[in-house]
C-alpha cells in the first residue's frame, strides 16, 4: 500500500481532514526515557514544518503510538512532512465516528475517488477498543457496499495484490479511513544528537554525507572553504544551492552557511610545500579550521564527503594522515563504503542531484597528488608554514551567511 | 537485461564456453596508472576465485576493456565471480567467428533454450572492427531467423520491453552471443587499499561494516574480543560464522580471525570504574588493543560496526570520547548513517543474515550505560586501571584461528 502519490487528488483536495503520522520503527524500540525524548523532538520538528509552510491545522495529537494531525490540507501536509527525519509513513485520512454505517459511507466515498474502471481493491481493518462488530465484518461490509455502489466500474475484490486498499483504523470511538501511505524518510529526529560541522565543498558528495549525519539526528553546522582568490573558481554558488536543499530537510533549525576564505592559504601552501604534499597539507589545514569552528559553534564532530578510493586524498593512508590533526573531534565519513552509483541514487533522493554540480575534488585547485606519503613527510612540510597563524587568520575571515 | 539467473539452464549446462566479465564503471575513470594497478589486482582476484572453486578454464584474456574467460563451466563461474569486488556484470556467452551465418545459427540455438511460448524478444548487436555487415543487419537477420525457427512458440519482437534479449558482440574476427547479465557486486578490487582492522563482534552489523570497507578495496584483519570468562556468554561461534561469510567475498586473502580474551579486562573495569562509565572504558580499551593489532598486522585503520544513534555508546559524544585513544589510526564507521532497515537489506545481500545473530550491543556484557560523559570523566576513571598493562596482557592472549 506504499503509494508515492495519487494523481487524481490534487493538493487542494478538501476531502481529507486528518494525517496519520507514523514513527520510524527504531524509535519504538528505544528505552522509555529515550523514546519520550525522541518523540518530543519529533513533534517539535513536525510543528516547525507546519509553521514554515504555513499549513493550517487545528490539532496535533499523540495517541496510540502515532500522531494525528487535524488539517484541511492533509495531502499537502503529508507530502511536506515526509521529509521529517524519524517518520516512517504518512496517510491522508478521513476521520469519522466508530459507527459501522459512517465508516462504510466514508469508505464508499473514498473508493469512488480512488478506484478506476476494472480496478481490484481490498478492505483492511484494525481496531483498538470495544465495538459491536468485528474487523472482518467491517471489511466484508465495505467490500459489499463498494461493489454495490459502482456497478459500472467492473470492480473486483483482490486481497493479495489489489490496485487500491481501503484501510480502516478504528480507535475507541473514532475511525480513520485512508487509501494511501506516503513513505517517510526514516532515520532519527533531527536534534537528538549534537551538532556536527559538515564540510560543504559545493558538490553532491559532501552534501549527501551531511544529509546522512542529519538523518541520524545531527543538526549540521555547514562550513564552506572558498578557494576563490587562489583558483579564481569559486564554488560558493553551488555550496549555497546545496545548503538550501539541505535546509529543506532541517526546517526549524538555523539556516546558516559559514564561509571561510581559503585562497590565501592554498597560495601559501603551494608556494612553500613540496608539490606532491600540497593537497594533504590543505586538507589537514581545513580539518584544523573545522575543529576550531566546531568548538566555537558547539559542534561535537566533523563530517566530510570522503569516499574510500575516490581519489589520491581519499585513501586509507590519506585519511590516516589527515585525521591526526583533529585532536578533539573525530572525522566522520558516512559515505566511506559507498559506490558512485549509490551516491547518485542517494543525491537523487535528497533532491540535490539537479541543483548541485558533481564533486570535482581537489582538481578544482589544481594540486598535485600523492598516494604514498607519510605523516612525517607532511609534518615536515608543515614546518615551513605557520600553521597556527593560518588557522587564526582563517577563523577571522569567517562570514556567516543566513539563507 | 539484468537478469538474476536463468532457471532453465543448470550450472552444468555445457552450452556456454565463455564468460564476458565487465569492470565496474569507477575503474574505467581512473587515471592510466591507477587503472592498470586496479585491473591487475582484479585479474588476480578473479584467478583466485577460479582456483578456490576448482573451476576449469583454458584462458583468461583482457581485451576491449573487459575480461574473457574461456571455460566449460561458464554459468557456474559467472555466479561465483559475481562476488569479486570491482566487477559490474558477467555474461555467460557463446563464442563463434564473426561470420554472419555462424552468429545467426548460435543466436537461434540460444533462443531455442531461452524463449518460452508467447515470449517477446529483441536482438542487439555491437561491433568493434570492420565487417561486411552492419549491426542493424545482424539484428534483423537474427530476428527473422528466430521467428522462422520457432513458429509454434508464438514469439514476437519487442524492442522496448522484451522477455529475452539476444545480445551479439562482434569483436574483430570473433563474436560473442549471450542472453543474460548477472549483476556484479561493484566496488573496487579487494587489495587496492591497505588492510584495516575490523572489529567483529559476532553480530550482523560489525560484519556489514567490514564488508563495506572490503567493497572499497581494504582486505580485513578480523579481530574478535571474547568476553567469555566474564559474561559466560561467548559469541565466538557467531563471529566465526560471520568471518566465514566475509571470506567468501575475499577469496585469495588470508582467512584468519584474531581472538582476544577480553573477559578479565571487563571484570577489572567493572570492579574499578564507576558503573556508568564502564562501557566507554571498555570500548576505549578495545580500540587501544585494535590499534596495537593494526600495527602488528600492518593495517592502516580500524573499522567498527557503530551506527549513529543505535545506543548510548553510539552517540556523537561517545564516538568523540572513544576516538581520542586511537592515536595513529582513525576509526572508520561505514554504517554511521544507516537505518536499521538499510542494514538488514545490506546483510541480506552479503548473505550474513541467516548465519549470524543480530547484534546485541554491549548489553551482552550487562554494562550500565551513560549518554553524557566527558573525556575527562573517562580519563579519570581509567587512572584506576593500569591501561598499558591491560593492553599488553590482552595482546599476549591473541589466538589466531585459521578458517
Amino acid at each position: 500500500m506504499r503509494i508515492g502519490g495519487c494523481s487524481r487528488l490534487s493538493t487542494s483536495e478538501p476531502l481529507f481532514d486528518t494525517v496519520i503520522i507514523r514513527f520510524g520503527g527504531e524509535i519504538g524500540i528505544k528505552g522509555a526515557w529515550t523514546r519520550k525524548l525522541y518523540e518530543r523532538r519529533l513533534i517539535e520538528n513536525v510543528r516547525a514544518v507546519l509553521k514554515h509552510y504555513a499549513i493550517p491545522y487545528n490539532a496535533l495529537v499523540r495517541r496510540f503510538g502515532r500522531l494525528y494531525l487535524k488539517t484541511p490540507s492533509a495531502w499537502d501536509a503529508a507530502k511536506k512532512l515526509s521529509r521529517v527525519f524519524g517518520l516512517s509513513s504518512l496517510s491522508p485520512a478521513l476521520e469519522t465516528t466508530s459507527k459501522m454505517g459512517e465508516i462504510v459511507d466514508k469508505c464508499v466515498y473514498l473508493a469512488g475517488l480512488r478506484l478506476k474502471k476494472g480496478n481490484s481493491f481490498a478492505a483492511k481493518c484494525r481496531r483498538v477498543g470495544k465495538h459491536p462488530y468485528t474487523s472482518q465484518e467491517v471489511c466484508r461490509e465495505v467490500g459489499r457496499r463498494i461493489l454495490e455502489a459502482y456497478p459500472l466500474l467492473g470492480l473486483r475484490v483482490d486481497l493479495t495484490r489489489p490496485n487500491v486498499t481501503l484501510a480502516v483504523e478504528v480507535r475507541e470511538d473514532r475511525a480513520f479511513i485512508y487509501a494511501d501511505a506516503i513513505q517517510g524518510v526514516g532515520g532519527l529526529p533531527l536534534g537528538v544528537q549534537p551538532r556536527v560541522v559538515c564540510l560543504l565543498k559545493g558538490g553532491a558528495r559532501s552534501a549527501a554525507a551531511c544529509w546522512l549525519a542529519m538523518k541520524r539526528g545531527c543538526p549540521p553546522v555547514l562550513v564552506h572553504f572558498d578557494n576563490d582568490s587562489f583558483s579564481g573558481e569559486t564554488r560558493l554558488d553551488t555550496a549555497l544551492d546545496a545548503a538550501r536543499v539541505l535546509f529543506e530537510w532541517a526546517v526549524g533549525f538555523p539556516r546558516e552557511l559559514h564561509v571561510i576564505a581559503n585562497g590565501l592559504n592554498i597560495a601559501e601552501i603551494v608556494q612553500k610545500c613540496p608539490r606532491e604534499l600540497t593537497s594533504l597539507v590543505c586538507k589537514r589545514l581545513m580539518l584544523r579550521i573545522a575543529e576550531r569552528t566546531a568548538e566555537s559553534e558547539g559542534a561535537e564532530g566533523i563530517v566530510t564527503g570522503d569516499v574510500l578510493g575516490e581519489g589520491s586524498t581519499h585513501t586509507i593512508n590519506a585519511f590516516k594522515i589527515q585525521d591526526t590533526v583533529s585532536r578533539i573531534f573525530p572525522v566522520h565519513r558516512p559515505l566511506l563504503g559507498f559506490d558512485t552509483i549509490e551516491i547518485e541514487n542517494l543525491t537523487q533522493k535528497i533532491g540535490i542531484h539537479k541543483t548541485v554540480a558533481q564533486e570535482v575534488g581537489e582538481s578544482a585547485v589544481a594540486l598535485k597528488k600523492l598516494t604514498l606519503a607519510s605523516v612525517e613527510d607532511v609534518c615536515l612540510a608543515e614546518e615551513k608554514l605557520n600553521i597556527n597563524e593560518l588557522v587564526k587568520r582563517s577563523m577571522e575571515t569567517i562570514k556567516t551567511l543566513s539563507l
